[in-house]
């Protein structure tokens, strides 16, 4: 007995091709999950170049169970994201930090032929999140790698409730970010380019918003203390330095080619704390499903069907910075 | 009544001069130490060129106490380094970090008519240090900075003993880490340019020895947890990076010009935290020497005559790379 299902595939061109998976049998703790809405991320358009299937912020129904399955049932909701499977027994994996195991299973380097594209895909148990009760699908979807992502870098790197937050754009990610850290409590500065995103930054929870497109110098007052940066590319740290407080954790999340270059001296001098972080591990990301359901946070969305049209469209927008604030695909029903 | 004493000053072209010094009556818990001994560090060559009293790597003998000194007696051996001053009430000095107060006083910066090398200096008691018993006047000298930053930069950035440490270079602060992380109870694996430190690396507690030039991949085996760059200038990434574990601590600690440059991904798909760090706040600064007494850590001292030629000739030696492995200066009986 196999599956074949249908996923999305990228190619050299760039353009986007639906295609067939075959997979043999459910093994092990697998699950097969029929797929009800994914969210599209900066990373798979790193990935469209590739042959590969795309998609990694998926939310799908239960539909089969592998032998080993303990805890899903048929019909549950879940999610998955970047990560997919890790050695179980390396330092990373037993200290909770298996995002960061040698032999982690992960987007774009294993698991080539399915993704969140496509009706059907096929996960480890151990790999999949429950969608609270609270949280639609469509919802969950962006949560599973770009809310991941912020989430994790505010938790796991311990923000704290009195921390001043700085936020340096206002997309996919930084939009939940805002979210996130204003209802743990902190004082969230918000940086973007123009002020066309100031009103629904403050109304996501920032209490000050700046637009920093040409300006020489910033004057916020009191200095920020943990700084994440959700933009596309790298930033002017000329510009956002001289606004940090001494140990300031600097969270640099965008995915940009190429080198950190940061004036060396003032990261002696300031004590800074220039902190590399990827997706959350499970035991982060299931908290941060429980958090943003008991706080109600959740994407802006936009929608897009699930075509290879659609795709293609979603991230022309996505490249030329017009979704707000985070696309998602939606399964056309045949 | 006044001061009048004897400094060393930096001028335009490098040059060393003997100069004097007066001062108004000890204020407050101001004290009057006759110095016997001050180390040569990096910075202080960065400031040859300025018209300021030199060094910052002081120990003497207490002289005179101001009217409101607390603790010290004449006859008490202290020594200061870098930071002479806080402001007592910011979040940093309320913090125990005073070393990144907005207005601590600090070498180079402020109180330009004095530093450790001459025949007297007037500090402030609270930031005075009690050299311990087991310690030598000229043993002690270097601790005040070289110790003090990579006691620091180990301490309170939480290394463990569990951690596999790496450290870059063999020199005034790299021997100190070797024998600082070493009776810590960290396994020490040290990089070198050249094999001609093995021994005396291995002698001071490292378990490993890697010479590193015209290598172009390192092969050690179990990664780098905690990683300190003392060497004189910003080392070569892409050599390294490979060897750091999975949310290695890297602490660069030259002093350097320009900026910070690391290819970036690794940062994000290692975790991997850049922490900047400067010398010791005095909590930490305390502990470093109870520790080094009691696990009789010292600097190895290379000595010269505390004279116009005596700090010359010491620079240009430090300059070259023959230090082996602090310059201490000596004041010359009159």
């Amino acid at each position: 007995m196999t599956y074949t299902f249908n996923i999305f595939k990228g190619s050299s061109d760039g353009s986007i091709h639906a295609a067939q998976t075959t997979r043999p049998a459910l093994q092990a703790d697998q699950v097969l999950i029929e797929i009800t809405a994914s969210g599209l991320c900066g990373t798979d358009e790193h990935q469209r170049h590739n042959d590969i299937a795309l998609g990694h912020e998926g939310v799908g129904r239960v539909k089969e169970l592998g032998p080993n399955v303990r805890e899903l049932k048929v019909g549950d909701r879940v999610g998955w994201g970047y990560i997919h499977g890790s050695c179980g027994h390396c330092e990373q994996c037993l200290t909770g930090a298996e995002t960061f195991c040698p032999d982690r299973q992960m987007y774009g380097q294993t698991t080539l032929d399915q993704g969140s594209f496509g009706d059907h895909a096929i996960w480890s148990e151990s790999f999949l999140f429950r969608v609270p009760d609270g949280m639609s699908d469509e919802e969950a979807a962006p949560m599973m790698c770009g809310g991941a992502t912020v989430f994790n870098a505010l938790h796991y790197h311990n923000v704290q409730p009195t921390h001043r937050v700085g936020i340096v754009g206002v997309g996919g990610l930084g939009h939940l970010a805002i979210g996130f850290a204003s209802k743990m409590g902190c004082d969230v500065v918000v940086f973007s380019g123009t002020d066309s995103k100031r009103e629904e930054a403050m109304k996501l929870g920032a209490s000050e918003f700046y637009a920093v497109k040409g300006v020489e110098e910033l004057d916020i007052g009191k200095k920020i203390d943990f700084f994440l940066v959700t933009a596309s590319a790298q930033v002017d740290w000329e510009l956002y330095l001289p606004i940090l407080a001494p140990g300031a954790v600097v969270l640099p999340l965008s995915v940009a080619e190429g080198n950190f270059v940061m004036p060396y001296m003032p990261i002696i001098q300031k004590g800074l704390r220039i902190q590399g972080s990827l997706v959350a591990s499970r035991y982060v990301h299931q908290r941060m499903l429980h958090f943003a359901d008991r706080h109600h946070i959740a994407p802006v969305l936009q929608r897009y069907p699930m075509t290879e049209e659609g795709i293609t469209q979603a991230m022309k927008d996505l490249n030329e910075g017009k979704v707000r604030y985070r696309a998602v695909l939606i399964p056309q029903k045949a």
